[in-house]
């Protein structure tokens, strides 16, 4: 699938039409903090831009499937760093499985071309997005593809009713969680500042 | 990029040769246990072929990042069941940073039909293998892409020189690090079955 230039003029116009449904949610608050600088970045090549994102969070999960929609409920959730007395707030609200979990950024991207898409995996990859790939097409959207971080923590703290990690360690583990989000997060700026400044595959005059 | 049928015709020949390699290296052992008949499945669509297989694993990592490839190391690593007893084998080998990682299958296909790709990486997600995508093309070899699964655990075992879990608990982790093991294989067996009986966008007969 390869746009002619009608097309590519409609796509453009479809991409100005999403980011500024962008900007409203982000006057009333719907964006992740500390997002808008690397979506103003990640929306700087012309066929690229970002249809969600996340910076990177740390939640807690309860129930035994932590992976499931369906079947496991976030309880706490924050894209900032987190307390040791928050993370015991949670644990006394007496869940018999709850998982730490450190999810690094993700962000879902489209493209009409596929050649910039793959293009933007490789700097992904080297910027330690190593899961990341293309995920399906749209006749008139594109392509979707998701840019996804391999640092992260999925960490049981309580299983069947017990608590795994000793109460006198929970600092230790906070410490590691915070560090591992901030970690993520820098490397989210340096993948987007790169795309920033050096996408020829995804630029109006290139070709496929 | 579509094939012509002489390019398909050579595609098909390349699939032959890579099977072959990989029928001998079961013959010397070195595939994963239990992939033999998930391989046989995923690679019954005619224009599909896996590079690469790992049907899931339980390892510990030693280092502070436990998804770089310089910076850690496995030091234990199964296909099956961990003990609690090798467990704690390899935690009195003193190491300062220790993780407990369940990682759930991850399969490379190869394909020369883009929608073959997409198809498969829609019937993988319904099955689990919510990170997924397409990373590369080829002018001959056609598109790679990834099926993983998100059934997985991270769990640190040891920060900074002080057990995280206390010992104790030991038992609880062995068993849900097993759980998720035995839940995301059977999860590949049914992917890889549902793949083996409709896979039409990966027939020789259809077109892109």
């Amino acid at each position: 699938m390869t746009l002619r230039s009608g097309e590519i003029e409609s796509w453009l116009e479809y991409k100005r039409t999403t980011l500024e449904g962008l900007l409203e949610e982000r006057l009333i608050g719907y964006l992740d903090p500390g997002a808008e600088e690397v979506l103003r970045m990640l929306n700087t090549p012309p066929l690229l831009f970002t249809t969600s994102s996340c910076v990177g969070r740390i939640t807690v999960i309860e129930g035994e499937e932590h992976w499931s929609r369906k079947r496991a409920r976030v309880v706490y959730k924050t894209h900032d760093f987190i307390t040791v007395q928050e993370l015991k707030k949670v644990m006394t609200r007496g869940f018999s499985t709850l998982w730490l979990k450190v999810s690094g950024p993700i962000v879902h991207l489209r493209t009409p071309r596929l050649s910039c898409a793959l293009y933007v995996l490789v700097v992904a990859r080297r910027h330690g997005f190593k899961h990341s790939g293309v995920v399906s097409r749209h006749p008139r959207l594109g392509y979707t593809f998701e840019v996804m971080s391999s640092l992260q923590m999925i960490a049981p703290l309580r299983l069947r009713g017990a608590d795994i990690v000793d109460e006198s360690k929970l600092d230790l583990l906070v410490l590691e969680a915070n560090k591992l989000l901030k970690a993520s997060r820098e490397k989210l700026v340096s993948f987007s500042r790169e795309l920033s400044e050096r996408h020829e595959p995804c630029a109006l005059g290139t070709r496929e």
